[in-house]
């Protein structure tokens, strides 16, 4: 079988029915491969849109791919990949490279920057595993070992394809699996006992779910875990709505200090906090517990830990399913909080548009016909005011310019849902212009440009800046310049009727949401609260 | 002196007025020192455009600065960087970290993918120097270390400033420079001998310059060594406009079998070719000479070689000087060739809008007071029809959506000039939006798209396949929703409309000049007959 056909069939296998990319000179050949195989690509105006699209198309798919030309392309693309890998997302990057023949380290090629090996070397920094296919020999074990890794780690694989050979004839893998397979059931049922006492023994247990619930397709088994405990659940920011968040037992998204009040008394009364899949970073949008409390049973794709010690070998997927099973597990008396730690606001219908009323108004106006995606910056934080179905935002490396190509990836992986994009006008201003692409695919994502003038979560950490101004444009003209429709408002009931006219129509709609300056959510103002001093004491 | 303000003290020394790039909570304390030190900055919309902003302030300006954040700005800002060093570019990445005490191996914080040493490493496979400011004792000659090194070689440097060292108060440099200083008088003397002697004894002898010519500031030295010998001259398309275009000497643009017939046959007579700054790599765009031959003399800013041996510890600038000093070379009889290799065609005013009138009606157009920016694709093959007077482009690393950027970064450079950018419909849709940082600083580039609804230089490689389409745009909605103004033109006498009105406006102004699929210009199609079979006997 030609490297490109197992390539393609093996993708196809794994569900990927698009990629994204751009083509170039040095991944022709694969271009054309792609098209014989019959996998279809969506072809964005910049590669960085390509990893982003990519990323949602993944983390809705279970694997996304981007296709990519060597140097110019694929050193376009090292940003979102960053993302990728830091949030666990399973893209694999096709890379275009020059002949095998012109590998030797005085070759000349156009694209070319120190070495042939420079992108090789770039993505390894970023990727969980890299392979490039210069052996016909070894090229199918290489194709699969980057897929497998992908898939298992939930992280980003790279492929490196010089352009002849693409369609050479490459063996049937024949080689022994010589992977080191643990036997782990007295590690899982050493820790599966722990876990299990310490959970009975206390008074207030509640599961805290992170990203990796989803990554890891445990949706299911996190709702029958939490149904049979009927315990109080909580998310991370990165993992919100991996419980959908209309379930009776769903609490709010916890992000340590930034959390609204009700949630984040909720988790303080905990006595053991059951945390399932959450990533440990910083600021807690990934997981409010930087460091080993005796209170937290911490369980990831990597390891398991009670208190300070931990256990290896087993995961996430283990342990869930090892209490889905046990019948030694108390049952709680949990009772559904009131719905919704928000309230709904009374406000004047020609009221001044503000933070609250649009998450008010998207409240009112989401269904499970929808999929909401946050760019960067308030969008993100307002977020946990608002009741999602399905939510995607980078919500941890926290690049800005994600959610436009990301509503590409997300309507092509789900063409039965809308995106909802939330978006600051710094965000859009970035990527934006790939509304155009989806035109061209016939998507029509709802994108509302929350649009206060500025970078808001950097001007809450200094001041007034010149260089934190968001130059002012016309969000309309562009759209409607690119094919799409869209209103500016700056009024309550502007909103809504702006919401209401987006949803009845098939095109892509721009709401340019005009608010004041001034106007942050709550939760970035307890940000700038814990932020704002210790910027400000670097700055003189 | 604290290690921003000595920083920005240094910059400034070394001309430069205006960084680029785009502020983020990590780099926020440099933003701040930046403006205190009265060191101005351009915010464009997203990081590829500051580094290409960056690059073009460098080629005009001798160095140019890129400031960003760390993880989400600087990954973003990989690829402009690379083409900087493949093209040799002098560009500064400032790039912004997490505080000193974050540093440990565990330590979180958002924007991390791999480590903490992620961001560095990638820049160590794209720059030619790098520093991280983490100790106050070393930081000054750390900075004078990368800000000399990223002179001497003209290639970007990168230097990460973790943002609790901005404020910190650094001891002067100390420490004698302990550098190699190799005395190379004899080994000069030697080979302006052997170069001298080569170049008398041949009959044909021709100059051929390269990009490094300007780079490292020798363009009126080329051209008084021109006119002392009396020699032709053609330079690369790298090297574009190194010497005058008006110059009586100067042949055309010599891009090897890419090259019109006058030029080719000028270059395939001659006895001796003195190649001059020109970058040995493929297609012949920065030097159609890849390997030695006998009639080569080959003179960089790292060797020189005369037919198949080199000489090193001497450079271009050594052997310019010794070569303008010299009494020995004998001078030529060179006659002006008739000007302008291209004929002007004559056209019926309402003929349909082609290549070669848009080539004739632009040397009929271009000033001294213009720069012209190619883009990558055919507006840059078409370009060695072009007499320019400056004339940029990536015309190696060929990085699609390089001339928008860099309009902006030339004309924060030369604002006396008023840049011509040359771009292709795939292109400009890649960083066309950058308009929008145009306006915002009051420049006014012409933007002429190249619009053919296609990636022009691939097709012509392959054939007619859906994914090498250009999605139509309507290119002067979009200009006007950024508050510029443009039209769209289908005919030679409409161009010269647009051409004069767009000379006549103070605002930027996008020429939308519809072309044909079909019409590419003759270089293109030399290049295609080159690549098409090496291409189609790849794909299967």
């Amino acid at each position: 079988m030609r490297i490109a056909d197992y390539i393609f069939k093996r993708l196809k296998e794994e569900g990927v029915e698009y990629t994204f990319g751009i083509p170039g000179d040095f991944i022709l050949p694969l271009y054309a491969a792609q098209e014989r195989c019959g996998m279809k690509t969506v072809v964005v105006t910049h590669e960085p849109s390509a990893g982003f699209a990519a990323d949602v198309y993944a983390r809705l798919n279970g694997l996304g791919v981007a296709i990519v030309t060597q140097g110019v392309g694929a050193l376009n693309m090292v940003n979102p990949i960053a993302l990728a890998y830091a949030e666990e997302s399973p893209v694999i990057v096709l890379a275009g490279a020059p002949e095998i023949h012109q590998r030797d380290p005085d070759a000349l090629f156009h694209h070319r920057v120190k070495h042939h090996e420079t992108q090789l070397r770039v993505y390894r920094e970023v990727t969980a595993s890299t392979a490039v296919l210069n052996d016909e020999l070894s090229a199918i074990s290489e194709i699969d070992r980057v897929i497998e890794t992908t898939k298992k780690l939930s992280r980003p694989g790279y492929i490196e394809i010089p352009r002849d050979m693409v369609n050479v004839d490459a063996p049937p893998r024949c080689a022994t699996d010589h992977r080191r397979v643990v036997d782990n059931r007295k590690i899982l049922k050493e820790a599966l006992e722990e876990i299990i006492r310490k959970i009975n023994a206390s008074r207030h247990p509640i599961i805290y779910a992170g990203v990796e619930i989803e990554r890891f397709g445990l949706m299911k088994d996190l709702a029958r875990l939490v149904e049979k405990l009927n315990l109080p659940t909580v998310t991370t920011l990165l993992g919100k709505s991996v419980l959908p968040e209309d379930h009776p037992n769903f609490v709010g998204n916890y992000i340590g200090n930034l959390s609204l009040n009700p949630v984040r008394d909720y988790v303080g009364r905990s006595d053991c906090i059951i945390s399932l899949g959450s990533l440990p970073i910083d600021f807690g949008v990934a997981s409010a517990f930087a460091s080993y409390t005796p209170n937290i049973i911490q369980v990831t794709s990597q390891e398991v830990c009670v208190g300070h010690h931990c256990y290896k070998d087993i995961n996430l997927s283990d342990v869930m399913k090892g209490l889905l099973k046990t019948k030694a597990l108390k049952r709680r008396s949990f009772k559904p909080l009131k719905k919704s730690p928000v309230k709904k606001k009374a406000s004047s219908p020609v009221q001044k548009l503000t933070m609250v009323s649009i998450i008010d108004e998207l409240n009112d106006f989401l269904t499970k016909r929808h999929i909401v995606i946050s760019d960067v910056g308030d969008t993100l934080f307002a977020s946990i005011e608002l009741k999602t179905d399905i939510f995607i935002a980078p919500a941890y490396y926290a690049s800005m310019g994600f959610a436009v190509p990301g509503a590409v990836g997300a309507q092509m992986a789900m063409p039965s849902r809308r995106p909802v994009v939330l978006v600051g006008d710094g965000c859009f201003q970035m990527t934006g212009i790939e509304l155009a692409t989806a035109k061209k695919m016939n998507l029509n994502p709802i994108v509302i440009i929350f649009n206060n003038g500025t970078f808001g979560t950097l001007r809450v950490m200094d001041k007034e800046r010149e260089y934190l101004k968001v130059h002012s444009w016309d969000y309309v003209g562009l759209a409607r310049s690119l094919g799409g429709d869209g209103t500016q408002v700056d009024t309550t009931q502007g909103f809504k009727e702006a919401l209401r006219t987006a949803g009845g129509s098939s095109n892509f709609y721009v709401i340019d949401a005009v608010l004041d300056e001034d106007d942050i959510s709550s939760t970035l103002g307890r940000l700038a609260k814990d932020f704002r001093p210790r910027i400000q004491s670097l700055i003189q």
